[in-house]
């Protein structure tokens, strides 16, 4: 079975979150995983949009009732309409969470990855202890498949 | 963005209903749409194994919190940990709704689907009205079509 | 620790039903027992309201985000914030469901009950199999306690 | 209708959290607010301990698909059945927020009562911006309190 790998982010993310969202999106793709998201817009959107540059499979997990409220780079979009209980979704769902900028909903992503005990890579995210920090998106992706393969 | 169509039936079924489920999986992946289920066995691993065995797509919604519990021909699973309230976010994605023999948790789709105003085709399950009953795979799969897309 | 009791019906409901969801609610709190409900209008609100006459605990599982969507015979509102996924929670948390009534929801609640091997009893309301139905209010919900407790 | 404010903390807590929830589960129930937590043990029994020992209305909303794993002093247990989702639950039904100690649960619903733009109070807790600082449950209660109404 593939790996499935999240990538966090808010909503509404500065011109470095979206580059870097999508390069980390564009770097799990490659390593042939597949990238699971909140679906919507922002980091969420850069790192699908990555993904999908290079061939690779986007899972959007939606907190409304209606697909098409995905962004135009989710191949797969569930539509929940739990709200913010798709967060849960999202982490239980994932092997690895990259946290990526982060707003408020990112940081209950953060949290339950931690609780969960799946390895969380941080990129210019909170600062939460457990987290793996990063130092580019390179560093992030390798960082999370290593924590799941071992160097 | 592609059709998703959803298979529900009973997790333990009799040979009848995994022949039928397995042909409405093929057929409905034949015609590009992408499979939506339960992700556990019974009907939902039959139509899970005959969309996958043409190629197509399959999305398993699992009520537990682990991947793992996925039947084998899920290529995507999500794994919710919400319980039989996975049952709402089946329904939800989907576009059109594919009852197959059919327990208790079949019938809570059954009626979410009715609610959402969604097609719901029944094969061989409970009389509920508002079901367009179908008689054999075949007539099911274009029936769920027809709605969607007119004759 | 008191029964908890779920009054299922519609939300848009008429005279007859309303007046006979009323009546439950009072022979609910009547016996001493926390009446859940799903806390909009119709048959929630009137069964509410029965329970609340009597001097017992209202409990609403809203769909909504905001408790100020509760009836005013809610003593307890719980906001979810999960749509159609609050019906599990209010069949997970009762002993005994009664149904009055009904649409697609209801019908929803139903096949939750009887798939958890919860008491279902129906007065006016959908044919399933497994259903106990009851003649009146009074009989409803002697019904649910006969079965909770024996005869 | 009542005020509803959420204690939200570990599930297994160290002698001065228990102290300190206790007192703030009191002092909620002191000034008629109805006490939600999530129903398991730690700061959370300690609190509905403090509310009920007041007379409180104590509202546990448990993970577990079964209402026997409430803690004893909750009063009325909702058997949510979605795990981690119940976090979602807890906040939004909330008016305010008191973290009091915590684990990653407790900054998962801490960051869910930021988004929801609510008033968070923390005692002994994470670090989060936009949390209001507390030094002991009176201060606590108070702040909750007055973030509500005004001073």
């Amino acid at each position: 079975m593939k790996r499935i790998i999240a990538v966090i982010g808010p909503g509404t993310a500065g011109e470095e979150t979206i580059r870097e969202a999508e390069e980390i999106g564009r770097l799990i793709a490659r390593r042939n995983a597949i990238l699971i998201c909140g679906g919507l817009g922002g980091a969420m959107e850069a790192a699908a949009k990555g993904a999908q540059m290079e061939g690779g499979i986007t899972l959007g997990i939606l907190p409304g009732s209606d697909r098409g409220g995905a962004n135009p780079y989710i191949a797969i979009p569930v539509a929940t309409g739990f709200g913010d209980g798709r967060n849960v979704i999202i982490v239980r769902t994932a092997d690895a969470v990259i946290a990526v900028g982060g707003a408020y909903g990112t940081l209950s992503e953060i949290a339950f990855g931690l609780k969960m005990g799946k390895p969380v890579i941080g990129l210019h995210t909170w600062e939460v202890k457990g987290i793996l920090h990063a130092v580019n998106p390179d560093d992030a992706v390798r960082k999370a498949f290593q924590a799941l393969e071992g160097p």
